[in-house]
């Protein structure tokens, strides 16, 4: 199909559609004449997979790259999904705060029995929005953080479960679905606020 | 103080504090001379809560007018500070995903007992988010959602436990605490992914 096509196909426009071409994450159509290209159903696919990236995902173009890199040549010689699949969701480091030092958050993760390590991405991650917490006169203390965690293992439970055999696909999955779930959690967060404040206001209820 | 010492307490360029009073969501400063204003510790905690909204909660300008507007302004009517604070997240309706039919997603809500009701938004999102899941080709069938709803449940409780008595500053918490705690429990979770992957693969763990 023409750009034309493949921009009414998708509902994006050619504009973004040309900056995705120019940025490399969408490869470039078969050359059809001088000044036209053929595009296939892979490069809808693709085009879409972006879209919900940057739109419900809220990735910036870097981090896209970084996924679709992961998820298009997963390193054969890593056999573990999840750390492949966190490297690419990491891989920008801690954005929108300032640094931290971490040693106080890695001790709470540690004496949780969360494995971890020097230099984690991810812990970086927690210690930065722990802090902008606090900054923002949110404060959370450590037997509170210790709840949130007890509920996200149940969330990541479901994570796990969902990650299905076959290193390709797999990667595939968890990138995305980790990125993609963010926002239908959020949306939960908030109808189940709801429920369990009604149920505590001693209203009756269905159970 | 002078902007100038403002930009530095705070770490938030000239041109963006600017950006911010002339956006009204940081008030004018009291006039000192014909061009300078002196400015206080309210504006640079004000400033500290923006910046936190925008580049850790990323938010944009309008959702950080209405979330402002909220916790400046609590309307004494409303004594139901959770839906208050929900109406300042949820204002601007879903984006990033085409709107889709909400009566699927209504019915598995209900049928869960979770409280909703016709237009709301909170349920749009949900229903946007999981369409968009879909369309990045993750299928989260319903029982799969029942089980993320069943852990979200979990978080839900730690959020309303953390709620101070007294409306204003409970509007305050809410509203603030479910946006700064987003990071914090998406870093949670890739922390508790890795935990339950390890603990499934079979390798000694601590319990």
């Amino acid at each position: 199909m023409r750009i034309s096509e493949l921009s009414a196909t998708t509902d994006v426009p050619i504009g973004t559609i040309k900056y995705y071409l120019r940025e490399g994450l969408l490869p470039a159509g078969r050359r059809s004449s001088r000044t036209t290209a053929d595009y296939d159903d892979g490069h809808a696919e693709r085009l879409r997979l972006i879209r919900a990236l940057v739109q419900t995902g809220g990735l910036g173009i870097a981090a896209v790259r970084r996924v679709l890199a992961v998820i298009d040549d997963p390193d054969p010689q890593r056999l573990d999904v999840l750390s492949t699949a966190q490297d690419a969701l990491t891989g920008g480091g801690g954005e929108g705060a300032e640094a931290r030092p971490v040693d106080p958050v890695h001790a709470w993760v540690a004496a949780r029995g969360w494995p971890t390590g020097p230099g984690d991405p991810v812990l970086e991650q927690l210690g930065n929005a722990w802090a902008a917490c606090e900054a923002a006169g949110i404060h959370v203390d450590e037997a509170m953080m210790g709840d949130y965690a007890d509920a996200v293992e149940q969330v990541a439970r479901v994570d796990v479960a969902a990650v299905p055999q076959g290193a390709g696909d797999a990667v595939r999955r968890v990138v995305i679905g980790t990125i993609m779930m963010e926002p239908v959690l959020s949306a939960l967060r908030l109808l189940a606020q709801r429920h369990v404040s009604v149920r505590q206001a001693g209203k009756p209820d269905d159970d």
